[in-house]
Order: C-alpha cells, then structure tokens, then sequence
C-alpha cells in the first residue's frame, strides 16, 4: 500500500503560518508563544473531541513516542526542539497506523517513505522545522485515505475552534475547501425549471423538477457553488425488455445512412432568444416550497456538502414530477439538463410547484456550477459542456459516453454495453420514463408518447446498426467547438459497459480544441473511485472545484497530472505520462511474429451461437472461456500468440488489426480480442474491502468504506486488453454501407478499444480473431466462413516507456 | 411477495377516532367536519412533503381513481361517500404500487388480496367504514415494507402537524412508537462507567466506556429508554491467526473434564454488595463530555432513535477506550456488559472522562432499557439477561450464542463456527482486545495480557476438546434461574456459524423456567432481517418496546406469536406453530428404509484430509461437492436417500441419527448431514436486493435497501438441512471421556442442529454418515474405517403438521 498525493503542495514557511492561523491551528500571537507552549497548543488541537483537559491528557498517554516514553510526559518536558523520531511516531499513530503490527517505533520514517507521506527531513525540529511538520501533517493522508485536517474536521474540529460567525461559510487550506459545514445543518427543497421545450406537445413549456440540498450558510450573503448532477433514475426506473439479440446480420443498403433523415426529433420550442420573462417574484416564500425525501444522492457530492458546495439533482424531460418525455441522448434532453443551470446562474425561471404562479430564484447559489456523476450521469454533465452554458464552470464526468453511437454501435454494427445485450436507446428511454409512475400524470401523455417510442425504435435502425442522423444527433462530440469549461474525465480501463473509447475520443477532441482535460484512468470497471486511499481524488476535485467554482488560486491547472493512468500491475502506482497514446509505434505480423504463426490455421467457422445457448454460459462466463480457449468454442475463433517476452511491455492508446479477410457469404463481422496470456495473481476488476465505514465525510456525516483493487488469491491464465468489432460492410466507415461479395479478399483497419497495459514479462500477447460476440454483438446464428490472408494482416500496437 | 403483518390490530371505531386525533390525522373538533371536508383534509395529510395548495393539486391529479378520473376531481365531487374501488386503487398508488405493471386500476382488492394488505370490506364508504379504512391504510405496509404513517413520517409528517411542544417527544399510534424525532437533533456523548472489577489488576475499578447517541427531547422531563448493544468489535479488532486445525485427534484421559479447574478467571473484584458509591455531583457539566465519531450503529438502533429510544454503545473490557482486558465469554465480559445497564438504570457510576473526577449520571433515561445485536453482540445480550440485572426489561438477540461450548466445541470436539476454522476463545479475545490500538495504553497491561492469553489458551483445552469448567463458566444457561426478562431471540435457519442449537436450547430453558420467549427462525445465514419487507420486523420490536420498556397497553405478549418461522419454499410464508419440535415422531431404519439399503455398503475410510488439501477448495465448495457426491470425496461417505416423498414432509426440532459403530483404532469421530435430495430453484441463502435504498427510517434519517430471499435462478440437487458432531470417546456426553477399543461396537446417539424444513414432494431425504468436516472438525490425517450395523442403526425424526 502506497498513498498518492497530486493535490498537495507545500507553500513557503510564512504561508503555512498564515494557513495554520487561519484555520485557528495556530493562534494570532503565535509570534509570542515559546517553542514549548506552542507545540502543546497544537497537540492540544489534534483531539477536537476529547474536551477536558483530563480526557486530553488520556490521549496524549495512550501515544508512544518511543518504546519507553509517551507523549504526555514528552511534551511535558520537550525543552527547545522535537525529536523527528519522535513526531513521526506519534504523527503515524495520529493517522490511524498501530504499532508494532504496521510500524516500528524503532523507525518511523522507513514506514513513512514506504506509505509515500511526506516528513520533514531534520533529526531535530525547531519552530519553523515543526511548522513546516505540522503543517504537512494535517495535509497527509491518514490510513482511511483522508487527509488528517479532514478527519479533525469530521471530529468537530472547525465546530470547536471557529467562531459562530466563521462557522458554516467556506475556508481554505492547502487550496482546498473546509469541511466547515455540519450535517445538521441542510436546507432540502424542490423546484420547477422552467424549459424552452415542449417534449410532451402539450403546448406548455416543460417544467422539470429539480432538488436541491445545501449548506446552511452563516449569512444570507454568503453564496455558495452548486455541484449538480443530472441523474435520469434519480426518480425511479421502470421494468422495459430488452430487444431481441438472436437475429441474422442484414445485408444492408449502400450509401450514406446520415442522409436518411428521421422523424423523432420535432419537437416545438418555445422562443429561446428571449429565454425567460423577467423575473416577478423572486423571493417566493421559502416555506411553501416541498421538500424532498429518498434522495438518492451521489456521493461525492455529499463530501462537498461539507465543504460548503451545494448538491442539485434533476431527472431531466419525462421523469417522474417533471413534464415532457424521454428522448434517451437527444438535444431536447441535453436543453432539459443545462436549463437546471441556467437557473442556477439566475438566466431562467423556476417555480415553487407546478401551478407556475410563485417564481423561485437560486438566491443562495453563487452562480458557479460544476456537473458531476457517473454513467448516464456522466455523460449528461459532457452534454451540458458540449453547449458552452453560462455558469457551467467545470464538469467532473465518471464513465462517460461522449457519443451514444459508441455506446450502443460500433462500426456499422449493433454491439452491446456488457451485461445489457439487447439494451438500445429505446429501451433505455423506457427505463427512465419515470412519469409512467404516477398513473394520472402519464394517462396525459400515454398516447403522445407511445408514438414516440416507436419512432425512435424505428430511428435506431437496429436492422443496418449505422451511423445515421439518429445517432449523429446524439455524439456530442459533433459540438466540441462549443466547449468553453475545462473538463475532469474519470474512466476504468476494464470498463465494458461504458467502453473507454468513449473517453479517448473525447480527449482527442479536447485537445485539439485546446480545452483543458484531465484524465484519470483506474483499474476497474463502471464505478466511482472517490473511496480509493491509494489516490487522492477528493483533494484533487477539491482542488479544481475551489479554483474553478472559487476562484481560489491554487494553481490547480498545473498541479493536476493530466494522465493520471493506475497500473494494472500495482494499485498503488498511479503514473502520469504526458499522453496517453505512448511514444513509437510497433507492427506484428500474423504470419510471422506469432509463436505458432508458421502453421496456424487461417480460417474460422462462425457458428457458435447454438453451443453458446447450449452452455448455459452467461455472457461474462462464456468470454471468460472463449479467452480460454475452452473446447465448445475453440473452432469459432483463431488465436495468435507472441512469444513470451523477455521484459515488460506498456501497451498504450488504440490498438489496430489491420486485416486482410474473405467472408464466405455477402456479410460477415469481424470481432478481435487483444489478450494478456500467462499465469499471474492479477488485480481483480472488482474492488474489495479495505475497511468498513472507514472515515467520515464531514462533521455529522456520512461514512464511507474504503475498497482497493487487490490481487486475485487465485492465479488466471487470461485476461482481456482490448476488443473491437466490425461490420465487413463498413470496413470503411460507420455510415456508408458497401457490398460484401461472398469469398472475395477485402483489406480493412479494425481500431479495438483504447488501453494502457503492462504486458509483465514472461507473458505472451495473443491476438483473438472470431466473428459473433455472445455478450455484445447480435447473435446471427450461420454457418460463415472467415479466411485470412497471413502474409497481410498486422497488429499495430502503440507503446510506452515502461517507468519501473 | 405477500406482505405478514404481525404487530397489527384494528381496535374499535371509537379508539380508532382517538388515536388518529392523537396523531393529527383528525381534528379535535371531527365530528363536526361533513364528509367531503373530512375527506379532503385527509387527503391533505397525505402529502405533508408537499407545502402549497397548488403542489397538493398536482400530487392529487397524479393519482387515478379509475381509468378516467383522478383523485382530485373525484374529491372535489366526493358527495357523502366514497366508493371502495376507487379509495384502494388510490391506497395502493399512494403505498408505492404501479399502474398497470403492478396492479390492474379494475380491481384493486384483488390485489389487496394477493399482498395480504388489510382492507374494509364494503362496497361503499362512510364516516365511519372511511375512519377504519384510513386507520388501516395508515397501518398498512407499503411497498417497500414500512407502514405508510412511518412512510408519511420520514416525509416530514409530524414535523409539520405537531406543535413545538408536541415534537420531539414519544407518541404512540396502533401500539407503536411514532418517528417523530428527527436525525438532526442527536446528542452524541462518550461517558466511563465504573465497574466492580480489576480485569487488568491494575489496582483500579475498570472504567468502561460507553457511547450515547440520544434524540433531543423537547424538555429535560421527558425521559427516554434505551437500546443498549455491548459490542466488543466496536473499538476495532485486531489481525489474529487462527488456531492450527490439521492436527491429530487427541486419545482423551477418562473422568470428568469438569473437575480440572482451570486458573484464568481469578480476577479481583470490588466490593460489589454496595456497589457504587453515592452520586456526587451527577449533574456534571455536559461540554466537557467527549463526542464520539465513526459510530458503527445498529440499524434497528438507529430505527428506533427516530421513535424516542436512545441507543447506548459499549465494547466492553479491554476495548479501546475501556480498561481491563478481554476474556470472552466469562462472567467478568459479562459483569462489565451489565454495567452499563447500572449506569443506565442510576444504580451505578459513571464519569465524564478517565480521570475518575467528574460524575456523570444518565439523566436523560428512563432507566428501561433493553439490548439489541447480532451475533456476539446478540450473545452479550442474552449474558446480560441470565444475570437478572435490575432495568434490563427484555432483550431482542440475533443470531445468539448461548453457550460458548456449543459455538467453539460439539460432542467432545473441538468444532469450527463455520468459515472460521481454527477460531477459538483466544483468538476472538485476541481479536477484540482493541486496548492494544493504543500503544500508550497497551504498554501498561501487556505483560499481564500475554500471560493470561496463554492461560487461556491451555484453559480452553483444544487437546480433548471436552466440556471443562472454563466452558462451563462460559454456558449462561447455567444461570437460566436469573432471568427476569422476556426475550426475543431471532435465528437463522442456515446459520452454521452460530449454530441454530443455541437458540433451540435456550428456548427449551426458557420455557421450563416459564419466561417469555418469542423465537423468529428465518431462511438466511448469519444476518439481521430488519430489511425484508414480507415481516412486519421493525412493527413487531416496536409493538415489543413500547410494551416493556414505555409500560405501553398494547397486549404484546398475546399479539407476537410465540414461534415466528419462515418456509423454506416461500419466504413470503412466516408460520406460528405452537411449538418447534413438532407434534410426532419418526424412526427410519438405515437397513431398510432407505432407497438402496439392502446393497448398502457399511462402512468408509476417513483419509479425506489429503484429497481436499489436493482439491484447492474452499471449506464452503467442499461442503457442496461432499453433500453432491463429489466422486474425489465419494470414499469418505456413506449416503442414504429415502425413496421419492409423495407428500410434503415437515422435519422440526433435532433430528437424531442412532448408530451402531466401530472404529479401526483407539479413537474416532462421527459427523452426520441431513439432506434434501431433489432438483428444485430453492431460496437462496443469501438475501438479495429487491430495492436499493427504498425508505428511510425517519425525518431525515437513514436509508435502507429492502431484500428477500429469492428462488435460485438456477437448479440444484440438494441442500444441507442439518448436520452434527461427535467424538467417539464422549459417546455418553460431553465432559466425560471413555475409551474407545479398535473395532470394537459402541451404540450412540448423534443429535443434529435443530431444523424446521419442508421437504417438497418428490424429493429424497438424504443422511450422509462421515467422519472429518473439513469446514468445521480438526482435519486429523488418518485411514480410520468406520463401519456400521446398519440393523442397529436408526434415524429418529420430529415431524411437524404441513399447512400448505
């Protein structure tokens, strides 16, 4: 275990001074306080909740600064200096470490280099050395993975040490925000934006409910930032089908599918260039406002509460209590996300309830906003910064689709996110089309709606599985020019339902905007990261989210990594490459830099669907076998393996099979897996327990579990680097549809999923060609035949320098 | 799914009116309201989260009362009465049930049916068949398992109908507490209550820490009672290795294991026949008492903080925090749980920290208390209850140790909770001796500590494993004559960590002693069920709590059944036989009742140890691949299977396997399973999340997911129903050793855990006779054959009545 600190810096000696007075570490006199006074003061200070002076002094005893001495007889008699042998073995003993199992008091500072904190490197401490130590100290990440200031805080430390008049506003240390704020202390309400849109054609606009939880400020004047998330299943989901899988693979129509132009999206709005009336009311009665209860919050957003950031959630159009339907990634929706913000920025109206009469204003919200959330969630905050909307100053997106093509198509091809085969935008509108719930509101749109849905069935196209105006309309890249707020982009490298690509492509474009993105890639699949010790993620939103939604200077820009990549040899190893696509390129041919190459097989029959239903395999269990080579699958596929390497290999950015194929029929799809074969205990893609209710989020808050990826206790002989997928009648593109003629050689380009992979030494690195993917691709139950031509097919593999 | 309602009874009309006046619900003055406006105001309490007239309208206008109306037209003709079709179609709306995917708005009480949901049984309402039906609606669970006034509570409803002096205080509504305290006025404190004892032999009374987290009551008169849970995990455990379990069996002196006395409990004790010392200054000055943070809570705890019930925390000797040092499950763990209790009942002292200055009396409580926990801590519970302490009123324990011989020891064996082989007495003391956290304070008593572990782990005798006098200090059913209490104890019917005789046998106590005991036996494993929505769980403690510990009339002990016991093949189905053990008996001949008697072989060689060693599997995957026949394991067994049941049998109280049996040396063990043979989709053992996050257990409280046990969605050919161990050489009992002559018969009975378990038709009862349980003896590496008179051998049933 290794912590990981990129939010943390330490400022000169007089700043940390001025720091640790203002969070009332050190008095305003400290000038006039002698070394020992001093230094009991701030001992005195590390135990919030122990509020005697006896119970003080039971802490300070049950502390060892060596085997012999313990802290309340050291600072008794500490005369001029510290011993930094001393301090660290309390310091570790503060952060939550226990002595002898996970450290020596025979020698601190070894623990502290292997844990990665940072100490003070001077056998003896003065006022300045102790300063220097204290402030460090508070900013060190404790064994639960927050920093020490952040479990003082959410020990009542600020609660004690301010005044009435300083609690309950923001404060700064360390550029990041305070958790000055007490759960005790939360204003919830409801209200209704009011939209330009009219999704329902009900001649109204929509009005789309928003929640809101904030800190409860000192002062009316105080005006805090809004963290909000956009959450689709924030009022409930409903029970939709999935859309049949086992069909056949169509022959489909040549020509530009784009040019088809479909019918979902007419909408009427109202006038936008006069976006709301005046404001009347404003200061409604606060008291008539509803208040909302099961909220299903983000957590993340709860660690800000603290901090003095507002959290606002909002389903969006066709959720339950808001108007309009459901448009799963469509422009309607992404104005239905960004009027929440408008609102906040004081740009647009909302009401009390829906009898549109009382007008409620965002008084309290600075006007400063920041997306977050994950998923579906995600990608809503990456619709939003797609629009350029005032007020939207950042967006902190976790597994994200940047276009809904990517998410649900790949390459002229239906291709499912894992564990969701058969999901569609159809089905995913359903799923959120919450008004269905409340059946009186529903009966309203039923009808309006159902017509609704079965054009967008129809707009999909399913059948072809191109890119056309359906989805070209929902890849928000398309209006990357209009970015204007710098973007935190959170991503698992294993993350098969939202697939990485969207990530990588998002950032290509970002860049070539010019517009700040930082990019943290983890080990895992589609989850949060915030409760990861190894990685100080809530420091560095914190960071970015003062600077950006604060204005607080600190530097943020240049401080956060803009890779920041985990090893998938150590969970520990968080990497900061300056990009993400590696230094030099390599090619692999297939018929000569693969072990078996010179008589390997050249062909594959596709039909593998009737033994796949035949295992009873789930999708995962059944690529966990094909990867494996088990025998019910082995002729649907070829496999290609290096020879085993001699030294670690970083395998980085879009990998390419480039290939030269015939089908036996006029169709075919071409599937690829990139695969890590040799025996290793490999990280798990799930992460697993560190501690139960490991830290508390602020004062009166919430707790949190921290979890880490840890190695398998078994060995695997496999695992899955990247995939990709191909529809032969878009080998060139995913809108235009061209002619397969059965057996006849077509050369193509399959780019698989972006990666970055330490390939160990002494494994081999396989290639897998196959053609239906049972847990993605549509299951075309046929008898075809794949031939490849050897001589002229390669794997184009981009590398980095391996920093261990 | 089928709602139970257990804790739930409709009184007369006129108690009806009261009690809803009591809780706002009706006016004062209802007997003047006509029957549209009492209808309406009705309505209006529904929706308390909803605070403008216009809000109500649309919450009303989202409900239908048939196909074509809404509830807000329908009211605003309401007339004089109300049709039963359209108030349950709304009932069922407003309890969470969707239209038309969850019920049809044709026929709602249809559906009321199918749920087992009270409802009036009238085609039409007036006042008086609309009160009940509104006294029963309000009594009624919801969807996600809470009644709907808890629902209505947890959205602000007594915050907004009570008055300032009416909050904040206990109310009772149906016989339960009411959530009208909220969770943002807690008050959380750690005090040191003063024991008798000298644990550590410092010279000094241990000093016990407890942790109170109280609701705040309106005025300092009102006085609460407490949920108490002594939990010695709550300060932390530390890594401790487990006890080496691949040894031999030992060959075992003869005589009475009780009479070696045993050295670690001589602890000193103060003077405990005049206990404490007058309170000096009781009223100790509150701000210097300490807050605690990180609280792990007991969600039945926090449930009940919202209804006017403190919960009290404490770990217990030599936790973190406490002095003395740990001796699980010896009369001083047990002196110091009760302490506490003596604090809280004011017949002893506490301080406000460890300096022994500074008194701090339990002014806030009633002095009733009860003790609430699972596992060790629903263990310390029952402890506590067989002292008869004064102000424990009753005890609800899960998942309860009773003797500590039947958790660590069986039959003469040393035998493993499962999946914590090699755990003992002194590992678990070792585990929860969180005093060593503190390295300060562990310095003190160290020594002293390391020599009374070793003592303990001689005392503790894994060598002979038979029952001694350091066990027999450690059965509380030994002090069965002090209990005082009722008790409610709760169990799972697939426990094999605390094993389902500890309850059985307390229950057998109990009930000689004539004390109340209700038992609750569920499908799971070792967990609490306060999340399954098909028990009214939460409504029955509540009903039990308000009756002893607020001296509330609500005829509890007549309305909480006796025996509260979940099918196996319905976890929707919550039986109350009048007892456990069944109403008659059955024997079966191992020689002729079983399907392939007359071939049976007649006897196994126990070389087992080897093979599973080899095997890589988990003591969990061994258990299922020895009951399935594994063919690597198929040596070590012999299996019986009853021909195919025609009918559904009802297998209740300890199954017995009589045996005829020699072993190949000098000593021996016998293990037997009892089996359910058949192909079905049973209940999986592990609950499984119907919905996360589906309510809230008060005005701004916590969240909790619902779970039920689910049908497995794949098929399996058996499960375990029972099992038991025996040493050959305690074939009489458990203290006493006998020899054991090579090959020489020796007739015995083996009793198994206690069941209560349909057997379905068509399926095999199954007994598999065997020697080393991997997962729970010593796995003693040996080629003992066993052999059988199977003539002379017999299984002895208890068979219950099948009420499907």
């Amino acid at each position: 275990m290794k912590y990981n600190q990129f939010a943390y810096s330490l400022p000169t000696p007089q700043q940390q001074i001025l720091e640790l007075q203002r969070i009332k570490m050190y008095p305003v006199d400290v000038a006039q306080y002698s070394f020992d006074k001093l230094t009991r003061r701030i001992f005195r200070q590390f135990f919030p909740d122990y509020r005697s002076q006896a119970a003080l002094e039971t802490q300070l005893r049950n502390l060892l600064v060596d085997e012999q001495q313990n802290l309340f007889t050291y600072l008794a008699n500490i005369g001029d200096r510290f011993e930094q042998h001393a301090f660290y073995n309390v310091a570790l003993q503060l952060l939550g470490f226990y002595t002898p199992s996970e450290f020596s008091l025979d020698d601190p500072i070894a623990t502290m280099k292997q844990l990665g904190l940072p100490f003070v490197d001077k056998l003896y401490f003065n006022t300045e050395s102790l300063t220097s130590a204290v402030y460090q100290l508070l900013n060190t990440p404790s064994k639960n993975g927050l920093t020490f200031i952040d479990n003082l805080a959410a020990r009542g430390y600020y609660t004690i040490n301010l005044s009435a008049n300083e609690q309950q506003r923001p404060l700064f240390f360390n550029g990041k925000a305070q958790a000055t704020f007490s759960a005790d202390q939360l204003i919830r309400e409801v209200v209704y934006v009011e939209s330009d849109l009219d999704t329902d054609h009900d001649g109204q606009r929509d009005l789309l409910e928003a929640t809101i939880i904030r800190p409860k400020p000192a002062n009316d004047f105080i005006k805090l930032p809004a963290l909000y998330t956009a959450n689709p299943y924030f009022k409930g989901t409903t029970d939709t089908p999935m859309n049949e899988v086992n069909v056949k693979l169509a022959v489909k129509p040549t020509g530009d599918a784009r040019e088809n132009q479909d019918n979902f999206d007419d909408f009427p709005t109202f006038d936008t260039t006069n976006p709301s009336a005046a404001l009347t009311n404003p200061f409604a009665n606060h008291s008539s406002v509803a208040e909302p209860s099961l909220i299903g919050t983000v957590t993340l957003n709860d660690y800000f509460l603290h901090r003095g950031f507002a959290s606002v959630y909002a389903a969006g159009i066709g959720t339950r209590g808001s108007d309009g339907i459901r448009t799963c990634g469509s422009p309607e929706e992404t104005a239905s996300t960004i009027a929440i913000i408008e609102w906040l920025h004081g740009d647009r109206r909302a009401f009390t309830d829906r009898s549109r009469l009382d007008e409620i204003a965002a008084i309290w919200c600075s006007g400063h906003v920041a997306m977050t959330g994950k998923s579906y969630l995600g990608t809503l905050a990456i619709a939003a910064a797609t629009t350029g909307v005032t007020g939207l100053d950042t967006v902190i997106s976790e597994a994200a689709i940047s276009s809904w093509y990517d998410y649900y198509r790949e390459h002229g091809l239906v291709v499912a996110p894992q564990t969701f085969q058969g999901e569609d935008a159809d089905v995913l509108t359903n799923e959120c089309f919450s008004r269905q719930k409340d059946a009186g509101d529903y009966a309203k749109v039923k009808l309006f709606y159902q017509e609704k849905l079965a054009q967008m069935k129809h707009d999909q196209d399913r059948e072809t599985g191109s890119y056309n105006h359906f989805w070209d309309e929902r890849n928000y890249r398309n209006n990357i020019d209009l970015v204007k707020c710098p973007i935190v982009s959170v991503h698992g490298l294993n993350d098969w339902n939202v697939k990485p690509k969207n990530v990588y492509k998002l950032n290509e474009a970002l860049k070539a905007q010019g517009i700040a993105h930082k990019v943290i890639l983890h080990q895992g699949q589609h989850i949060y990261i915030n409760n990861f010790p190894s990685l100080d993620f809530y420091d560095l939103i914190n960071m970015w989210l003062a600077n950006k939604l604060c204005g607080l200077e600190n530097h943020a820009d240049a401080i956060f990594p803009d890779y920041l990549i985990q090893s998938n040899l150590d969970e520990s190893d968080w990497q900061t490459p300056t990009n993400w696509t590696g230094t030099k390129q390599k090619e692999l041919s297939f018929a000569k830099d693969f072990d078996n190459s010179a008589n390997h097989k050249t062909e594959f029959i596709d039909d593998g669907v009737k033994a796949f239903h035949e295992s009873g395999l789930s999708d995962l269990a059944w690529e966990e076998a094909f990867i494996n080579q088990d025998e019910r699958f082995a002729k649907n596929q070829l496999v290609f393996k290096t020879p085993t390497a001699n030294e670690e290999r970083l395998i980085t950015g879009r990998p390419v099979v480039q290939l030269t194929v015939k089908s036996s029929a006029n169709r075919g799809l071409i599937s690829a897996m990139l695969v890590d074969y040799g025996e290793a205990h490999r990280l798990t893609v799930r992460p697993q327990n560190l501690e139960l209710q490991a830290r508390q989020l602020g004062y009166h808050g919430p707790l949190e579990t921290t979890m880490a990826f840890k190695p398998d206790t078994k060995m695997t002989s496999a695992k899955l680097i990247a995939k990709g997928h191909l529809n032969l009648q878009n080998r060139n593109n995913a809108y235009e549809g061209q002619p397969v003629e059965p057996n006849q050689e077509y050369t193509l380009d399959l780019n698989l999923q972006p990666t970055y992979y330490h390939l160990p030494a002494g494994h081999q690195l396989g290639v897998i060609l196959y053609a239906t993917d049972m847990g993605m691709t549509i299951r075309d139950q046929n008898e075809l035949t794949y031939s490849f031509d050897l001589e002229n097919s390669l794997l184009k593999l981009n590398l980095g320098k391996t920093e261990r």
